[in-house]
Order: C-alpha cells, then sequence, then structure tokens
C-alpha cells in the first residue's frame, strides 16, 4: 500500500488546515504554504481542535506528530514531497496558477490531490505543463480530520494509475475513498447539498418555518438516519419486505407532484442573507463558533466510536472504518520496543521467581 | 401537560404500526383499525423489533404495555379515544372517507392527527362535518418508535389550542414536535428530501454513482453531521470567525451555477427502477430486510445514547431528548412503592442494626 514520505498542503484555511491536521496527527511531515500572514495562527487553531478530538479517539495515546514547516514559495513547500494536497479558494485561474507552480516544481512521481469541491479535474489539468496524468480531485467534507469521506476524481489526462495510488494514499490516513464514476461539477456530495441548500432556501424565504426548525427537523429526523445508512439504503428498509421496487413503484410518481420549488432559483439578496444570517444568530449565538466547533466534534467522534461497536461489534459504516483507523493509530502511538529491551522484558519473569525464591 | 388515556391508530403500515408500537411502549392502551387481514401479523413483527429497541433503550426494564386491541370498524376503534393517529394511504379520497368516519365516531374533544406526508391538512378536513378544528397533521419519519421528530401542520380550520394540545401529546411520548409555520404540501421535511432524492435519480441514471457509492457518501460524510447539527448551524461553523453571513456571501453565487439538475425531472421509467433496483441487490441482500431493520434500529439507539452523553452530560440534540425520555420511561417502568412498604423499608435499617448488636 502506498503510504505518505512528506505531505505538502498548498492553501491553509479551513479545509487546508483540516488536511494538515489529519495529516500531522498520522505522524506524517507537512510543509504548507499560504500566503496569508495569519496562516500558522489559523491552522493552530484547527490543530488544537483537532488534537483535542483525537485524544478522545485515543485514549491510550497519540502517536508522535508528524513535523509542520511554513514554506515560503509552493516551489519550497513541494520539492521533496510524495503527496500534495491543494486547497485554495474555489477560482480557476487561481487553480490553474496554483497547479501549474506545483506541477512544475514537485518529483515527478509525487500524486496531487485538489481539495474543490466543484471544478473538473479535466478543467485544471489543463495548466500543468509537465505531469498532469497525477492530478485527481480528493475532495473531503469538514472536518477534514474527522469525517472520513473523500470523492476522488480524475480529469480526462488523469492516469487510472493515480487513482489507485490516490485512494491507498487517502485510505492510509484513516479516510473513505469513492471514486466518483464520471466526471461531473461538484460531484456527487455537493450535488445533494446544493439540492437540499436550495430548497432550504426557498423554505426560509417563503416564512414555512425558522433556520433552528429546519435544523431540528434534520437531526431529529433523517439526519440521524443518514448518519448510519444512506437514503437507497434506508428506502429499502422502508420499502419492508416488498423490497426496493415495491418503494420506487410507491414514490416514483410523488416526483411528479407540485412539491419541491426545484424549477427556479430564489433571488440571493441581502433580505434573504439578512433574514438567514438574523435567524442564525437567534439559533446559535449562545454558543461561539469556537464552542460549536467543540461541540460538533464530541458529537461526531461519539457518533462514530458507538458505531464502531455495532453490527454484533464488528463496526457498521464509519464506526467500522472508526474501529480500525483509531486501532492503526494506537499501534502506531506504542513506542517500538527494541530486540534488547524485547529480551530483558521476557526474561523478567525468571528474574523474579529467582528473587522469590531468594525472599 | 396533556397526556394520553387512550389511543387509536387507523392504519397498521409501516408508519401506522410504528405509532402503535411507540404508544404502547409507553404503557398507553391502543385499539387499531386495519381491513388487512395480515395487520396483526405484521403490526407484531414491528412490535418485536421496537421491543427489542426499547430492551436497549433501558436495560432496567420497560414500562407495563399498553393493552392493544383489534377494532372491527373505525367507529369501535376510536369510540373511546382521546388521540387518534390516521395513518392510512395517500389518496386524498380515502383519507376524507376515513377522517369524515373519524370525525363522526371519535369523541367531540379527541385529538386527531394524521401522518400524511404531502397532504395539506385543509384539504383533507373539509371533509369532517363534525369538529374539523381538531385536525393536525402529524407527520412522523420512520421508524417511528425511535425517530423523534413530527411535523406538526394546522389546516384553514384547525384551531391554535388543537395545536397546542397536539404538541402536549406528541412530547408526552418522547417526541420532538416541531410546528410548521404556514401550510404546503410535504411540509419541511419531505421537501429536503424530495429534493435530494431527485437530484439521486439523476446522478445513478447518468451513471456517476452507484447508489452504494451514494449512500457511502451521504454515511461516511454529510450524514454524520446532520446526526447532531442541521445544515444551517453546520454552515455556521464552516464560516468559522467571519459567521453566517460570510458563508452565505461566499457560497451564495454558486446557486447560478450549473450545478443541480433540478430544472428538470428524470423519466420515472422501468428501465431506471431496474437500475436502481438491481444496484439496491448488489447493496444489500445479503441481508434480509429483518436483519436491515436490527441493525439499523441498533445503530439510532446507539447513535442517541452516544449523543445523550455529549455536551458536558447534558445531552445534545436527540441526545438530550433521549435522556429525558428514557429517564421518563425508566420511571414508569419502576413499580410504584405503597406507602406500607416505604415504611418497611425506612425500618430496615434500624432492625439490622438491631440485629448485629444482638449478634
Amino acid at each position: 500500500m502506498s503510504t505518505i514520505s512528506k505531505a505538502a498542503a498548498i492553501g491553509g484555511g479551513v479545509i487546508g488546515a483540516g488536511w494538515v491536521a489529519r495529516l500531522l496527527l498520522n505522524g506524517i511531515d507537512v510543509s504548507i504554504f499560504d500566503p496569508d500572514p495569519e496562516a500558522s495562527r489559523k491552522v493552530g487553531e484547527v490543530m488544537k481542535g483537532a488534537r483535542r478530538a483525537y485524544k478522545q479517539m485515543l485514549p491510550g495515546g497519540l502517536p508522535k506528530e508528524g513535523k509542520l514547516t511554513y514554506a515560503k514559495t509552493i516551489a519550497e513547500a513541494v520539492a521533496d514531497a510524495d503527496f500534495i494536497q491543494e486547497s485554495v479558494p474555489e477560482r480557476l485561474d487561481l487553480k490553474h496558477k496554483v497547479l501549474a507552480e506545483i506541477d512544475m516544481h514537485a518529483p515527478a512521481n509525487a500524486i496531487i490531490g485538489s481539495s474543490t469541491s466543484g471544478i473538473k479535474p479535466s478543467d485544471m489539468q489543463v495548466a500543468m505543463k509537465k505531469h498532469p496524468e497525477r492530478l485527481v480531485v480528493g475532495h473531503p467534507f469538514n472536518p477534514v480530520y474527522l469525517l472520513p469521506i473523500v470523492e476522488i476524481v480524475g480529469g480526462a489526462q488523469t492516469f487510472p494509475e493515480a487513482i489507485e495510488v490516490a485512494k491507498e494514499i487517502y485510505s492510509s490516513i484513516g479516510m473513505k475513498p469513492v471514486v466518483i464514476r464520471k466526471e461531473i461539477e461538484a460531484f456527487v456530495g455537493d450535488r445533494l447539498l446544493e439540492a437540499a441548500w436550495r430548497e432550504a432556501l426557498w423554505l426560509i424565504k417563503d416564512g414555512i418555518c425558522s433556520v433552528e426548525e429546519l435544523d431540528d427537523i434534520m437531526r431529529y429526523g433523517f439526519g440521524l438516519r443518514w448518519a448510519q445508512m444512506g437514503m437507497f439504503q434506508v428506502y429499502r428498509v422502508a420499502g419492508g419486505e416488498a423490497g426496493m421496487r415495491h418503494f420506487m413503484a410507491q414514490f416514483g410518481p410523488c416526483l411528479k407532484w407540485p412539491w419541491t420549488k426545484l424549477m427556479d432559483v430564489p433571488e440571493f439578496n441581502d433580505e434573504l442573507v439578512d433574514l438567514i444570517a438574523t435567524q442564525s444568530d437567534e439559533q446559535s449565538d449562545k454558543w461561539s463558533i469556537r464552542e460549536l466547533e467543540k461541540i460538533r466534534d464530541d458529537n461526531l467522534v461519539a457518533i462514530m466510536d458507538a458505531l464502531s461497536k455495532q453490527n454484533k461489534g464488528k463496526g457498521w459504516g464509519a464506526g467500522a472504518l472508526y474501529k480500525d483507523y483509531t486501532k492503526q493509530l494506537a499501534a502506531q502511538a506504542k513506542p517500538k520496543v527494541s530486540k534488547a529491551a524485547e529480551k530483558a522484558k521476557a526474561s523478567k519473569p525468571v528474574k523474579k521467581a529467582a528473587a522469590k525464591k531468594k525472599g
């Protein structure tokens, strides 16, 4: 299995810093480039949160953290990296500029993952003059150090081997890679999120419910289902013994009903932004963002930990992965025992027994 | 607080039987009417699953179950009920027929809840000649005995008092009622589900991913987030210190991007049904539906239990409610101690002390 010897992170925002945290906590050295003068403080904040979460996942202790270096240029950051994750803002011109530079200076065999949540890899890799074939999208979800999913998407020039290596690399740091079969904008996760988000904006704009009420309908309802089974498996179970075909026959025609407001986009004006921001304050301003992050992380760890004990102890879904991941990290955390030390340990009982005889 | 003395369930499918299970496990007697000759077997199956789940929630023992009676007519079922939940198939003509009959025979002060997931209460209550003002939609999510959410919707003729009483009634059996502010088809939860479902059908039809891959992207990703915070709170946190306004400014314009296929509905033909049913078999036919139900229920209990210990022990979201609910049921399960027994218990230590002195 391909593992990472030395990683580079280009961009240290919420997503970039999340990657840095996951890598460092896996004991991997990371070189980061971010022109933001505040980058070090911001990455430090995310790292603090991630360390806190991993301490809960690993009560027996964490592996030795990787070393973080702040590079002055992209060239410096990627020079000796075998895995590079790009997480700069979502503008195609910026992606082109950054990826061209990464490509120019990275070792020829390094894999380059882009965190873009929407742009097609084919549209990005045209800017790479040397080895566009090693670019994949590796789209994570926030918080990157806890949520396991990563969508892998290859572009027209991406080699199948690069996708295979990327899968291995992401798996090696506790993630669940899913390879998207055809390249489309926004891939799969954000397509679903976008559809729900658009409908949510209508519901708020039309005064059907507040943001808190909508959130409650999710987290006391279908959100609990989707933490453990996706939409299709949930519906399969709901269809009962009659199965998926029955479910589809029963609910398929509903698509023609005048339900969702899918045919239109709500006008995104100040009024709507105000309405949502105000309601969001009402819902959440009793907590600071830092407090909410801690609550979120604690909840995510607790949910994955709970799922790791299900399915007759084998773990289920993200819980099965969590079980393997924490086991892997715990093994890594154990100090390696030298042969001499092992020998000494093996001889201890004899010494003890001898001591007893003497005593 | 209004609580239920005697409940009636009209319809015993997956949803109706889920209501019966929740009510019985709360110690409430239920009279059910369902013309299906298989009703008793089907309700029995759901009850078995629900009892199994509640045993995990309450290791100290369950409250005494309510008594279930199969009525031969709607009139007989509702005659002495103070809470009636209707869960018949989603056809307006059938809803009219059934609600008219319930209204005719139910006590004047009984609250009538409809499980409809899409039909407006105003469109249903026109069929009620006596007391249409006590009809509310009480829309639950499957499995009803475990998921706490219930969307309450009033129609044009519904009295505000009926909504208040309905809120109290649903709360008294461990649920989280959210009152929808304006009546629309499909309310809030199913609007969001419908939007995501429609997009999911496109993704499968276009071969972007399989149903298993789509499910994995949910349950290893944003599904874990939504089990504990809804969409708006999640995005508030993602916006970081800059807050909701920043988040909206950053992602708002994406709505204009060519992302979701929202402007169209996939044709719902045999080919699409076959594709999904076949992929669903590949994903899940290693388990029977009963096995999947057990796995789902175990997972849901484990997730809510895990969340009940979060937020400095106060519980978070569905976990805070779970904490209260299991406490309430555990208190109900304790045999009531008579005054004489209490007195005997109080005098025991004295006797023991006396015995000690003697010895």
